[in-house]
């Protein structure tokens, strides 16, 4: 087991085509703090998120991903990673030190999503009036919404499934936690991590046949009653939620899907299902035989949308669909 | 405002072609207690249960509701409400003590539901090992499954929602706490109680035109991540989960749907959205316009089996079927 | 069983030395919402409380309760319980209507509380943006703090336990559902409903010997996370938290206490542990036997303050300590 | 950073003058499951424990701690840890292979618990029955009691917190995420983990002078409804539970802490209040100003025995308990 050079998400940029009613949606919905605004972007985090900003929202002529920002376990991984990756290809450059962060190494996946690593970066600093008086916690709970605590993961649908998550596995240390294959060996999906969550990014297959869209954005409750907190306040406030207050077999995760005003996909994260914490987990593989409790734990018939639908938003040409529906196993219904 | 007659659900008999698989579902997995068996019949109640038994489990040739018993306010109540029945032309005439209470009148619905009503009542007496130290609890929590605490609620389906509905507001004091009529006048369903509860008996349309099923019975948790729990222990025992753990608009309650191995639909209740403390509570009626609110606060679809299925179990005519899909609102999608 | 006068528990008036600091409290960490603000009184609701106001806030030298109003359930009602307030001597005559309900008339507990009973209400109508889009609920969920539903129930400390609870019995129509007795025949505390709720007023020793005290207003979530939730928020804003969450063996109701910056005690409400459909209940007496249990399902020590402390509040005597210390049984620590 | 060596907490052996009361404990009460029986020895598991055992009791003519058994991230690793451990004049020698597991190192911590390494285990083979269907999860939720999921971390008395402190780090590669230290240099505890957990591990002074006592063993339920649900279960049945169900300031731990029959302390573990995925986590350190938010975000006063008691159970001297009475902090209430 080589020691990985990648120690967690740092922060996503979401673009969006409605920047003040998806930052609204951030702020007075889930509770997220700005602390900058430059140029087009907003800077956002949760209150348990401990650097300057966790999300970015960008104004956009449409939705989709920006970019995710992977922070290295010290400056001596980001320097190897950035080797790596120009070695493989998929290198787009250095770029000088911005907002938030020091120096950072800019790559694309296979499938074209747009990501950085980096290692220094500028720790979040409250203000006296909202500092915990814990040590371990930065900030006061905030009195707004039903306020997420940081961001979790991040979902990539993908044309090539296996070449994404090969991506992740040899050039930023990730290990395969759980995949799906179908019997004639496609492979659907993969959940991967560089600790002992089941999942800090995910790779599902794009079945329109698009390229570098993102799926969704995790930010984590940790608490399943607040999923049902937030869904009413979602509701009331007219922001479709696509599927859930439910939880997952896969990972074993209570989750919530909501679409932000932008257009994005959003997951409100509830809890952990389990911790890998066996140094020698196998990857297990899902199969048509038991994706039905893959998707819902508790029975739920995930929506067509789920498989289809990601950011940018594309149309899906007719023979796309057909492609789609023959994929898709019983278990997995498309429309 | 008349003082009611009737105070409470007091047991439910369920018939099933399955008596054993069914016992073994209310007792494994809802920790239900058996307190005797006669002749066809095991008889179980909720931990909570003040009296002898709340459920009557009956094997027969087909699922479907064998009676539903209510315990009026006082003998002087159930005379009352025996005559009045009567002479609606609805009785059915009296019995005898029999297990577990005193005299009871006998009743059908307008759609051919049975019914009675009764006064005196055995109230459960907990063995020394599993008392409570509580003198308001008769029992100890039961170490067995996720244990519901008590019977809550009926629901009947009804080939004529308004008759039925005026039968249990005349004839039993019910009062409509909540609604849903269509814009073409159609009564689709209805929520009565007797108390400060949204709803101990409700009446939903059968959309087959069949008489005199029922749609189910609910047990009450109280606690929203019980139905969590229980929804975990279901799939795993291979137990239908037909939709939740979500939350209703109507009445708010929190719910999950199964189907006990004898087919009945089995509701379990997590806790009560809101109380009607008010005394002049005005009937709240819901229409197309909110009805998908009404449905699911979270935004649930429920599946088209919730608005068709009920026991005994009806094949359903082309022509039915098809009087059944114009009369399903958008909101209510119907196969 | 007579048909009972008294419907439920209308508002609350606090008295407090920093209303404005009170104010905040409740809007700002408890969602909820001001409606009026008139001369020296500001007036709030939750959102769930469907009359004008459940609470109003006055400024005066020292804490304590101003007056509880109750609502009957109907004009004759209240006509009845006048005459019958009046013909004890214990009635104070009838005020005009005052902001948000018409006629009430005046009374005084046997112990000095003041109180008043009004049948006609004004409902609170809710702007159009903050509308509700479910007929069965007036108002969206508020994204302020941990937002309480609505106003639950009063405490009353009482000199004399047994003419208190007379009083509510035989004036108010309340029926005792759970009690304290000792050993040597003294009534520590009684609880009483109108309804199926197993309280929605208490009477409790004041073992100070003062008269006319109040212990505690209770205002209702429903969901025990609520009371984690709202926990963390008042101990990051320096809000005192008195005990919990927890939950009680008496009335098993899961409970915080908190005390307001203007020093009167606060309980937030998690759900309901039990609710009485049995029409001939028999009230509970809990004894020294078991009164460990009924203060603590969960075996959470109450501190001494809790038996003892009250608004206005009272210097105690080296005396009325002394008595204090020797009536509590080992179950209620004193300091 | 060097790469830790230590994976995980594998499993823990507690001797108790009771074995079959604490059995019963474990099993009825907690819903583990019995994997063997050998000697003097039961072995057992939570249900998502994914080795043959996490839990062994033993019988013994006191109660408190066999050994805590941890397991490497290889084979490399386990014998790298016992030369330093050997090197360091703790080691206690080579073990063969013993129930569920091959050769092992034992040692001893500076203040004398026993401990063991070790990288062979066996993997626990679910029979068919409860097998669950979905490949990340061994096992089907028991139906037993509030089942626990597994084993979660140790917390050790130590009469030299320090030393002990230090062999974890420098021995074990654990990392010190938390610690107390008071003004006068005093370390009264830390916490450590070698993963993105708060803690794994902890060391708390023992104030009474002992040597090699236990605090406290923990399982993981992960949500925080099932503290209440099992706090409920223990106090029906005469368990005694020290404090809770509430939360910790340190390490954001929703907890509950229980004296099982032969007297050992065992913590139920709610949820994880943080994760700590910054890879240059700096340790976080409390003290007398914040240690009362520390040991209770919610204002919950500890009992003196939590900071005394522990297992084996040694009586107290009077210098003992004076120096430890002089120690202790106002926000640490010692008897």
């Amino acid at each position: 087991m080589q020691p990985h050079t990648i120690a967690q998400l740092a922060h996503v940029e979401l673009l969006t085509p409605t920047p003040d009613e998806s930052v609204a949606f951030f702020k007075n919905l889930l509770g997220m703090i700005e602390t900058r605004r430059e140029r087009q972007s907003v800077y956002l985090r949760g209150y348990q998120d401990t650097y300057d900003h966790s999300l970015i929202v960008t104004e956009s002529d449409q939705a989709g991903l920006g970019r995710a920002a992977y922070r290295t376990v010290s400056e001596e991984a980001l320097d190897q990673v950035a080797r790596g990756v120009e070695s493989a290809g998929l290198g787009r450059g250095w770029i000088d030190a911005d907002i938030g962060h020091g120096r950072a190494y800019r790559f694309e996946t296979p499938d074209g999503h747009i990501g950085e690593v980096l290692w220094d970066v500028e720790r979040y600093v409250c203000d006296e009036r909202d500092r915990s008086a814990m040590p371990n916690a930065l900030q006061k709970r905030p009195l707004q919404g039903v306020p997420v605590r940081r961001i979790d993961h991040i979902n990539y649908m993908s044309a090539d499934v296996p070449a994404t998550k090969r991506f992740f596995e040899e050039q930023l240390s990730f290990r395969c936690r759980e995949r799906v294959e179908l019997g004639d060996g496609t492979e659907l999906g993969a959940w991967l991590s560089v600790d002992v969550l089941a999942h800090e990014v995910a790779v599902m297959q794009d079945m329109t046949g698009a390229r570098g869209r993102l799926h969704h954005v995790a930010f984590w409750y940790g608490i399943e009653q607040h999923l049902n907190d937030i869904a009413e306040i979602l509701r009331d406030r007219d922001i479709t939620i696509e599927a859930g207050p439910s939880k997952h077999g896969i990972t074993q995760s209570p989750f919530l899907y909501a679409i932000e005003p932008g257009g994005n996909r959003i997951e409100l994260f509830g809890g952990y299902g389990y911790l890998i914490l066996e140094p020698d987990w196998q990857t297990r593989t899902w199969t048509e035989a038991n994706l039905s409790a893959g998707a819902s734990m508790y029975g739920l018939k995930l929506p067509p949308t789920y498989f289809a639908y990601g950011t940018p938003v594309v149309e899906i040409a007719a023979e796309a669909a057909t492609d789609l529906l023959k994929h898709a196993p019983a278990a997995m219904p498309v429309s």
